[in-house]
């Protein structure tokens, strides 16, 4: 076996530190402690745990359970932990199983037998459920606004270059002349779905499971909908047993952040393509890419590719939590003590990404006579072309085979549209007339798809300028 | 080794048969007719891209491209169409790609080179991405029905058995009373969370994408508010390049999907324990079970161990689903077409699922006697046991304590906690007094979790009235 | 919603049809039948069921269960009903389970009661096992063949082009000059890895489960190594409740099977890459193409797409598969049912794809012309220039870093590196001589990687005849 | 953004510090760093790498690229730089973005100039891959023998409890008596595939890419087989392109440890299920267990709930590095740097919880008197009572449906099929006799399946010498 923490030998810890050692003969086993201990990633939950132990306190004591000296000592003591905390002093002790009995512990230390009456009336299962949902209630909060920051980004970009005509691609082909601006905004169409998405996992999230106990409710005649004001949530949860076994919030949670990352994926796949000599469409800032250690022209455009590679990381971590949830009878079962590294890890490698994007699109450097070399060929006109066939009376079908002979024609000549001359497009239909070669411009081509949604200038402009109102 | 439909060989078909042959020189292969074929599975879109059809002329028409003659021939021979699905005799030929390709070959078939005019200013990709949002639109709306039969079925169970005193479970392990019903109420909570995911994967579905031609719009001044009007849409995409290549509404439906089914492979977790002879809370009616080919004793809950199984197949479409995604640039990849089967499996097997689950819920036997000769013994009663202490003063961390030491002197001697007499109680604590005995009954148990979520009966009651008028 | 099967009502069947039903009293619900039939997807073990209950026969005919007469009789029928299978005019029934249950129930009407002898000391858990490794025992057997030719396709390519230099990628961005054969054979080393993984898993499947019975074992003194020899399998399970409830060879093959998917996929993003107009160092053939509804001028690489696309499927039936047999208890479960639409369908889609991407590699035509042109520039020679200076005699990293300035160099005034004068060159560092521009060439740089597995062309071309020898 | 690393703020850091910088002009942005960095992962690959630069100087030298003194010197300080390691005093600066540029960065730090001397002909992608090889083949190789120690495990309670008749399951419902010796045996044929999946998996690892340079190879006359016979490989790659760009040994490691880790969560769910009050089969040691922070008699079985949560987390880690390695082009891409978290990950997991159950499963006591109370009920003997029908001439079928009707007769009236008189056993068949009584007991019917696989104890003691042969 080969982690050091784990290595620690097959001793056993004394059993008299457990809090719930009551009914136990043996002690732990230590590679079991070792296993079970939720500590190394659930210690980031010490803010969120303090505040629900401060509410839960004052919750007591307004159900006439803990007298106002008592309430006062215990805050006070939660009060000094913070702290501790805060200028990372907190004296961690090796039989703390997790941070919730970390925190329980040292409150018994600073202020003597009275911290035991602090989980009169909760269980663990109800305040691990409460810590995580505030814990993860804030980060999706802030992923919110991260998300807009991006979304600012690549409105700023369409806007500097609302004037740059690229290629649009279907199946990596070059199919019709598009605005950049309209790609750019596609982008930022996709992460608002994505705000939607976070923001109604963050409503579903914002439930109070404290007072389900340990899955029967809690026999204290406590006031949950004050706790619940006292946190912030928005309602309480109305089953106990659902509350403390429901993990639906991470898996709503982390299904968010697959599809984010999803999209941020396809970004990386263009970042790169783009990147590459053959597009050159875009010029990444040196500072988010690196070299090679053997190479030296070498600038690899880093960032994207792990962006890229991080969505299995976070669709993993999906799959992870779908496949704890299968089949576990109600209500807890230790199987959910999984939720929180996956959730943690998945929320970091998202909020990093989606920082890293927002300063990554604002510095890269569009490459604009790349962009208009290549618009300039590859056939993006030959819709355009089909369909003055049909406003001069010839239905689609046919003007599509038509203008299909017509590319086979200057492919095998390795001609562009525009070489074909009048007289050669006529053998191919008589209805071609002079006005074909004004009807076969970049600009007209873009200006023509002026319906909602489309390419044209004006559409463009008028999505830009709700995005800068909405975000700006 | 292949399949009947692949093993066809390698000749070659002839390319005419093509809408978009023109540019071709070569047939195409066989082989890659079958690999790149979606009518095996997306025939079923057949009456949304009929509605879709339909629309599209009479927006045509609206915006004075189709002239009315034109639109009463195009949707006479739209609806024709529709009749031969209706009766099955819809004249399929080797060479249709897909359902929509199918179809308008068809319609030009019957109403003659006007139906060429019906792929104006649309593409393939705008039009089965709109298809296949009416068909999701629709699955589900059903859905959402058949997910509230299945709650209306529990509910029913557990207004039933509201008396029923039945052992609450941690870690499979007997921890506290609860009510049946608190327990059957819990599922309710869960597939009340589907519903609510469901009903915004609708939303989300509900935006119109038709009008994005293959990726930039289109050419032609249609009306796309009008056509939404017409085909139920709320909203029309915005951004042509994204609405063209965007799936996140089969994802969203996925995801929705997904986590159902792991609420339901909880239940079948348990209504498969509940039907072992071990447990035996429950007895499932004969019509949802099976026998063995060699054992002859043998009932076997199948319907639950597949619905657990068939959790692993929507995980697995999920899976899938977002593979395909990751990494895709703009707009529209072939690719996409892997979003159908993947989706229609999955719906189909949810919609089986709920519906079976709903009548399976009505039609089983609560074996009461069972349930309560388990609730009898367990120690469910301890945590009764330690709060007796603390509301005689001791601290909970303490009592809890004396309590363990009281379980532990039982389990040594095989005695159950109201075995144990008072003189013997008392030598654990002094605190015990006579009214101990009347703390630690089942009946007082549940009553005593009265707050919100609790599983005292007047909380399960009123929650039940809520249900019966929400879903009643 | 529902398909069309399961929506035919909530009525019920005669449960007399069941060959387990004399334990139960209820019939089974309709829709209940529908949802655990296989009989839709495992019709395609009917050759297999026949050879393993022919085996069964002679096998209990050995152990003296069933007289000369009988067997004859029994193997006649089967044999009868292999027929009416090949010519299609097998009877299916309505309350047929299962293909195994179909083939009994279909024996007892040819042949009489003796029918009902064949399923002596065996269970259908022991014959669904047996039926399901002799169908991937062949499949993957086939399997292998078919890469064998697909890496025949890469090496004849190889063979054709030995002489073109491409650039080599890292990050997507050009880095080192390669033999294109070089970039070829890695693929063929990739499938020759999963070859190996195909046979391992065939290796696993080849153990025969037939013998174990439901879970115990037989009552019945039959020579298992007898019909294991019938069979072809090379070995009989050891532990009978393992041998029934062990999907491991389904896992076995998928996990393999998604390996090469992933192969797949990178090959196709790179045909795809090579197909665009940016790269063009490839033209798919016609044949292996399609068009756009509304684009005349698209030809898109659809079939690299779809293998893309499809390693999502694949991937997908994996972790379908690994989810339902998470948490299952010993021995069988009705989820294990599972198992075979999934691997069917991957077994299906690699068969496909693998057999297609054979005909295609063979008809895609290299664009030297394109390729030499990319390879000139994108300072390629970068590398080669760092280790002229360490011939010269500078420590790898000061090498590494000039030649890093030049290029600095070089991409502020838009040059390749080939026009740095030597005098510009020595304004870099004094150990440049004239023998550098030497140095600095494609052919050189190439020829200089010949230890083995680098590109220079001896190394390559002993490959090629190495795996000319393997697979020719 | 949350984690404290990447709270570092927007600033930069300062370029020269990076081994690649020769061709930037902008500093690398701090974000970046940390984003990009590897080094808080990849530090437990220093033994390696120190192993594989030692090897690579020798290497050198013997191409005569390196003078002895170089050699002697890079190899001293490379050794000085393990001890720093081993004492964990090794001075890391912020810059170092893996362990590799760490190692080499303090090497000259240590040695001077001549550092710079040890990169020559090798890049960081083939040293990187070269590295984890060597890391996984090792792990695999400890993991192989942990394995067998679970194996030896459960062999040491099947002999100890050869004599105990357990009930058999399918469905999780009683079918036939077996001994719980072949039971556990059962996991011990799943372990023994897990062995040779892992052995298979250490085979593919065991090949040296070293030598392959960034992708084409290395410009320097190496001889690889050296290497390799330095570091004890089995063999060199092939094909330089591909071996840069190879993870399949660690999809090949991921995928032997997902279906380990599926064996383990099936008797992880038996654990727990033998472990309720409902079953009772075992008692779990206290050791292994832990209590509840409110239910003062709770003993949990979190081991066995851990493990089979963990599962999960496996799996997530398969699905993620499939995701990531979808699509990529050749030959190196960034996104291969997510290999390595996922399967440290997956390793320490699995070594972990291979080795708890190594102890677990010694110390779990088996409850004898619970067994067969359970083992004595449930019409386990049903399909004896119709194997005795069939030796007294009736056709299997039709047995099977007497004595489905028999054990309907009892579930109605309550009975055990023991305690049916032969007068009414007579009322369903002619053909019972007084000698059904004996043939309708556990012992005789586990004596009857005696063919191989079988659960007589002649066949299972048979297996059990053969395990304590090959793992004692």
């Amino acid at each position: 076996m080969a982690t050091k923490k784990r290595a620690a030998g097959p001793g056993k810890s004394k059993p008299g530190g457990k809090l719930w050692a009551g009914r136990f003969q043996g002690p732990t086993n230590r590679l079991v402690e070792a296993f079970t201990s939720s500590l190394a990633f659930d210690r980031r939950l010490y803010a969120v745990d303090l505040d629900g132990s401060i509410a839960h306190c004052k919750t007591l004591k307004k159900a006439g359970i803990l007298s106002s000296r008592e309430t006062a000592t215990l805050i006070g003591g939660l009060t000094r932990i913070r702290g501790e905390f805060e200028s990372e002093r907190f004296p961690f002790k090796p039989e703390d199983e997790d941070i919730h009995m970390a925190i329980e512990r040292r409150l018994t230390e600073l202020v003597g037998p009275v911290g035991g009456k602090l989980h009169t009336g909760r269980s663990r299962n109800d305040q691990v459920a409460t810590d995580l949902r505030l814990y993860v209630r804030h980060s999706l909060s802030v992923l919110g606004q991260e998300v807009q920051d991006l979304q600012r980004g690549l409105v700023d970009q369409a806007r500097r270059h609302l004037d740059v005509i690229m290629p649009g691609y279907t199946h990596l082909q070059r199919a019709q002349p598009v605005l950049l601006a309209h790609h750019l905004l596609a982008y930022v169409e996709m992460l608002e779905r994505d705000r939607t998405r976070v923001q109604q996992a963050w409503e579903r999230v914002n439930v109070m499971p404290l007072g389900s106990g340990a899955l029967a409710g809690s026999n204290y005649a406590v006031d949950r909908q004050y706790t619940a004001r006292l946190l912030g949530f928005s309602s309480v949860s109305e089953n106990s047993l659902d509350a403390v076994g429901d993990r639906d919030f991470v898996l709503d949670a982390l299904a968010a952040l697959s599809i984010l990352m999803m999209h941020l994926s396809r970004l990386s796949e263009e970042l790169i393509l783009w990147s590459s000599q053959e597009f050159h469409f875009i010029e990444l800032p040196d500072a988010f890419c690196t070299g090679s250690s053997m190479m030296p022209q070498k600038k690899n455009p880093d960032v994207p590719e792990l962006v890229r590679g991080k969505t299995g990381r976070v669709y993993g971590h999906l799959v992870g939590m779908l496949t704890v949830m299968k089949g576990l009878p109600l209500s807890y079962n230790r199987d959910l003590q999984e939720d929180k590294e996956a959730l943690f890890d998945a929320l970091d490698t998202v909020h990093a990404a989606v920082v890293l994007y927002g300063e990554l699109v604002k510095g890269m450097v569009i490459d604009r006579s790349a962009i208009a070399k290549t618009a300039a060929s590859g056939y993006l006109l030959a819709t355009e072309l089909a369909d003055y066939l049909v406003s001069k009376g010839i239905p689609f079908r046919e003007a599509h085979e038509i203008t299909g002979r017509i590319v086979r024609h200057c492919v095998d000549r390795r001609l562009d549209l525009q070489d074909v001359s009048l007289a050669d497009l006529r053998t191919f239909s008589d209805r071609f007339e002079k006005d074909v070669m004004d009807a076969i411009t970049l600009e007209g081509a873009v200006e023509r798809k002026a319906q909602i949604g489309g390419t044209a200038r004006k559409r463009v402009e008028g999505r830009l300028k709700t995005w800068e109102k909405v975000i700006g």
